[in-house]
């Protein structure tokens, strides 16, 4: 069983990675796909009148800064356009595909974040209001049923509170955490960079193993931005007992193929 | 078992719909809910630039052209906001909703409409492109599998061609014909108006029963607009074998409870 995670930040080669999952579901492969959706949401989000905002937290990181119409706009784009842009292609390809949300049958259960703490012209703050969280359970279950059934999951990065309160979520995150819910045999990360690399933007400076022991410090050694995001759910991942985790380029012809042929960043 | 349909329209109580779903399922009841979303479709096409476009058909009825940009923002509002955001008001209430539209798992399988035969200007004319279609197969396995595992399934009125694409589809159709397909004892449809009227708009006008031989000689004397769709979604679905149809007001308190209590239109 293979999870894949496909960036949110535009550039993928949609068109391919849907491709080789058709190919792996006509060999009998069990597979579930996890999206992002940041890029689209920015520019839905402008159209709308309502721009995204983003803020950089006291430890360096920058994120999305959630209010309610930007939850709303954010579950809309990623949960129906998306996430059903994704299917219809999968469907049109033969493959069962069946969309859902971490809000549908309580599929990722999120803590919600009590408090954004960041910091605006220099000076520290604490931001109120902020509808995202952290995944704390998967409903595996769920996920076990579908996949039985005969149906791909491809899952939108919108988590339910405790209280039933629709959250973003991390994409990267959510793919980490459902591959170790399901054990699975691997985890495959694509993204508009060919894996970790040495010196960012260098892509001749590729990494192509992490042991699993140094991931730690890799990430605080080379992770760059969103890289940050992908290397914590990979060691999440490897922690969690996935066989295989794979950071590796979208971008390219047949971008899952060449992950599993070797390409990219192999941790553990 | 119960199929609820929540009209797209606008003006509709849906606090006290979910409210009164919740209490259903509390009770150990069964229940599937269909939403529309024609209304904040319209609204939300608007704000992106590409407003709504309705034709008349030769034979009189009004509908949506859904060009393939409609089509997308129609999926994204409908499947990704309306549906979100009743999945996450019932999750609130302790129901476990499972959100999904006509393309996951096939759901909802309907054949494109080839050609919308219009008239404009007072000239008859025939406009292609345009993705809608009609209900032709329900995954009636699927619904039973989620009902099964204690899941709530809230549908979009999306469907997905013989060939994976995408279609809009008629809400109170859906309804009707996932109503026939699960042999529901019930199938209330809930609208913006008491129920079918003898002299619309007036209300007082309202016609209790309508025997079930007798529902197309009311369709054609009585039914207004959208009210057309919603009787022949109710003669479908009482040929399919449903117990009891009701069109009821929506906009009041306990809607669904006083339609089962006698208010409303009953077919049958």
């Amino acid at each position: 069983m293979l999870v894949v995670k496909a960036g949110g930040n535009g550039g993928l080669n949609t068109e391919a990675i849907c491709g080789d999952i058709a190919e792996l579901v006509r060999k009998g492969e069990q597979v579930v796909l996890v999206h992002g959706g940041s890029h689209e949401t920015n520019v839905i989000s402008e159209k709308l009148g309502h721009p995204s905002r983003f803020v950089t937290s006291v430890s360096g990181h920058v994120s999305r800064y959630t209010d309610r119409e930007t939850l709303e706009i954010f579950t809309m784009v990623t949960a129906g356009r998306l996430n059903k842009l994704l299917v219809e292609r999968l469907q049109q390809l033969g493959v069962n595909a069946f969309g859902l949300s971490g809000l549908d049958g309580r599929l990722l259960e999120a803590r919600r974040k009590p408090a954004l703490r960041v910091v605006e012209n220099g000076k520290p703050k604490v931001l109120r209001g902020d509808w995202s969280g952290r995944i704390e359970r998967v409903n595996a279950a769920l996920l076990r049923t579908l996949l039985a059934s005969g149906y791909v999951p491809i899952v939108a990065p919108v988590a339910v509170s405790h209280e039933g309160e629709a959250l973003n979520v991390d994409g990267d995150r959510v793919a980490a955490a459902i591959s170790a819910a399901l054990k699975a045999d691997g985890l495959i990360i694509l993204s508009n960079v060919p894996g970790l690399l040495r010196r960012f933007p260098d892509e001749n400076t590729l990494i192509h193993h992490i042991p699993k022991d140094r991931a730690e410090e890799h990430l605080k050694l080379y992770a760059q931005g969103r890289m940050k995001k992908k290397l914590l759910g990979t060691i999440e991942a490897v922690r969690g007992g996935v066989g295989m985790v794979i950071i590796a380029d979208g971008r390219v012809e047949n971008p899952i193929r060449q992950a599993l042929a070797g390409e990219g960043t192999l941790i553990g």
